[in-house]
């Protein structure tokens, strides 16, 4: 029954989304991508964004890994694995937030997630490459982020004795993805018990109310809805969550439940589904108060296609006719509400009422990522079941 | 003719607004003000945020200095005055950016617009309470603003090799903004000195093609448009600054030319005003690319209060029937979105469409400020000329 997801995904894929960014993002002067590219893929921006390029050479070293081995894709991805080995990080180690277009460091972010991206990208970059070097690095920096998170003052933050301490399930969902491909290629027993540790963290998260993953809990797992940071819930960040912890429960079943996911896979769609408009709302306060963000309301790109994923996931492994129910709505308001027709991949970012408030293709936070990792994770599970 | 603007201004100011904000953001227990309060006047999060709180000081303190001497008002102002003097800097002076409501820092910005919003509030507030303290602690921090801005790395801010350096319009309004206050109490020759160099170095943010002010270019003046940073205009912003640039020319009339001004307001209007919707866009790239602000098609209150305060500033002084034509367009689109009849105070937060995104009164951003300090403004504005 989902064999026409998977051609429809497929046909995305392949022929609007990858070729977007080959033709549009490969800096062959400097190395790296650009990534704030306009509707017709233009650039407007020309600094390389850490994130983004992390993310990038793991998308294209995946799809020479696990669809085929074209050379291209192999090249693309060197051409940001290099740049980043070069010029991504500081004298500590710590990798920056953005480069100027020739590598020199133009902001820095008190945050993890440039290295975690980065990270992801060698990983899968030494498996396409054979690159040793790759792999070592990689693995370093897998360490590295875990301490920065225990001790975020190691990235110059600021430490406030009237500052919230919270868990947050970024940093919980972070550590499971990289967590999760070491443990695919290194038998290391410290992987999968990370991975045990990993999922009771998330779980904490619970709200027990509504069955939805807190984004900030106490780090013992209290929720403190004193506070916007406490209450809040980003329904589409709650689906990526669930689709991490399932892959997670495949390499280590004893972690916990798939029933237990799956029961916050299903909340998160009904709390975070928008009857009015149709779509997942970006944020949403549990108590029903207004967030402080001000694209709580907008549609964003990413949680559609992480909730996709989760969904034909959640129907392959149990077969319930309610996954696919959902995926079709789902899928229907995805796809009339993003993809662009006329310059291929997809637009980011549009309003409560699904009118796109920005024609970029993207900029400092979308990239070549969710679209074509949810296309290809489906197509590949899809037709893994056939 | 403005007098029915007038009349209507004054009754939101002193039936709606002004209660709005003694009502509910006063905390009698631990001093400072809420100003995360929904649509009712409920706290969502209790925390003291320093902007607003400076702010809010400064708007008590100035009603009773040029409106009448309540004691409510003087109270209201004494309760925030203190609670900062008490909590607002850490031991090198600096000023956090939120406290819990009990006054543990909470949070630190490194920027310098709290310590600028503090310095607002002591110095109207010394007037109001003759309160030496207040007159001198505010100085101090308008010495200490000014080197802040002139060297980010005393406010922890990194120095990066590729990152841009940028003037920045907002640095030059909060600097004219404190200058002005001070050079209206003090003689001290200084100021209209450096009332001057800021008069030039804000019309170095000229674009010359669309004659609006930019928000940053290169230090001398040269546009940077390959950044979207060097490419962003926000209209509202930018009739702020020209009120203050009028304001300016009023205290150093040589400083430069009414009329130079007054282009740029119109400029900015035209360039920044939504022909499909109305109201004026919160951030527009000057080359047409896509801001990276997720926000930039909303409709946010603030660019229309102080659009409304430059239109009777303008009409007050020229008289011109042009002015009196856009502030019936932009009085007549703002108390259309953004007033909220049943609860009082304003909405801050639209969609392009005009409609709210969130039902708050305030939140970290939105405090008690700009919508009475317009309204204020130009009720007294109207009332002199009569």
């Amino acid at each position: 029954m989902l064999d026409p997801f998977a051609a429809r995904y497929r046909q995305d894929l392949f022929e609007s989304v990858i070729p977007f960014w080959m033709k549009h993002s490969l800096d062959r002067e400097h190395g790296g991508y650009f990534t704030c590219l306009d509707r017709d893929g233009s650039v407007f921006d020309d600094r390389k964004y850490m994130w983004l390029n992390g993310r990038q050479v793991w998308m294209f070293s995946r799809l020479y890994n696990s669809v085929e081995k074209r050379p291209e894709w192999l090249d693309a991805a060197r051409l940001g694995a290099d740049f980043l080995r070069r010029h991504a990080r500081d004298a500590q180690g710590r990798c920056y937030f953005a480069l100027t277009r020739d590598g020199r460091p133009a902001a820095f972010q008190r945050k993890p997630y440039g290295a975690v991206f980065i990270m992801l990208g060698w990983l899968e970059y030494s498996r396409a490459s054979g690159e040793e070097w790759a792999r070592r690095e990689a693995v370093d920096l897998f360490w590295s982020v875990r301490r920065w998170i225990a001790d975020p003052g190691l990235l110059g933050r600021l430490s406030l004795a009237g500052a919230p301490v919270f868990s947050q399930l970024a940093d919980i969902m972070v550590q499971i993805s990289m967590a999760l491909e070491l443990a695919a290629v290194d038998p290391d027993p410290r992987y999968p018990e990370i991975l045990r540790e990993l999922y009771t963290a998330a779980m904490r998260h619970l709200d027990p109310e509504r069955q939805v993953l807190l984004e900030n809990v106490s780090p013992d797992g209290t929720p403190w809805t004193e506070l916007p940071e406490g209450r809040l819930v980003s329904p589409g960040h709650v689906t990526e969550v669930c689709w991490f912890l399932l892959h997670l429960l495949e390499i280590v079943p004893d972690a916990g439940r798939v029933d237990d996911v799956l029961c916050i896979l299903e909340a998160s769609l009904d709390f975070g589904w928008d009857r009015e408009y149709g779509g997942l709302l970006y944020f949403v306060d549990t108590n029903g108060r207004p967030p402080l963000q001000l694209e709580a309301s907008m549609k964003l790109w990413w949680p559609h296609t992480e909730a996709i994923y989760a969904l034909v996931l959640a129907h392959t492994i149990t077969k319930d006719v309610k996954w696919l129910e959902w995926l079709r709505i789902v899928d229907e308001y995805t796809y009339r509400t993003f993809p662009d027709p006329e310059h291929g991949e997809w637009f980011g970012y549009c309003d409560r009422a699904g009118k796109p408030t920005h024609l970029l293709k993207g900029n400092n936070y979308k990239g070549c990522f969710h679209v074509p990792r949810a296309l290809l994770f489906s197509v590949q599970r899809i037709e893994a079941m056939r």
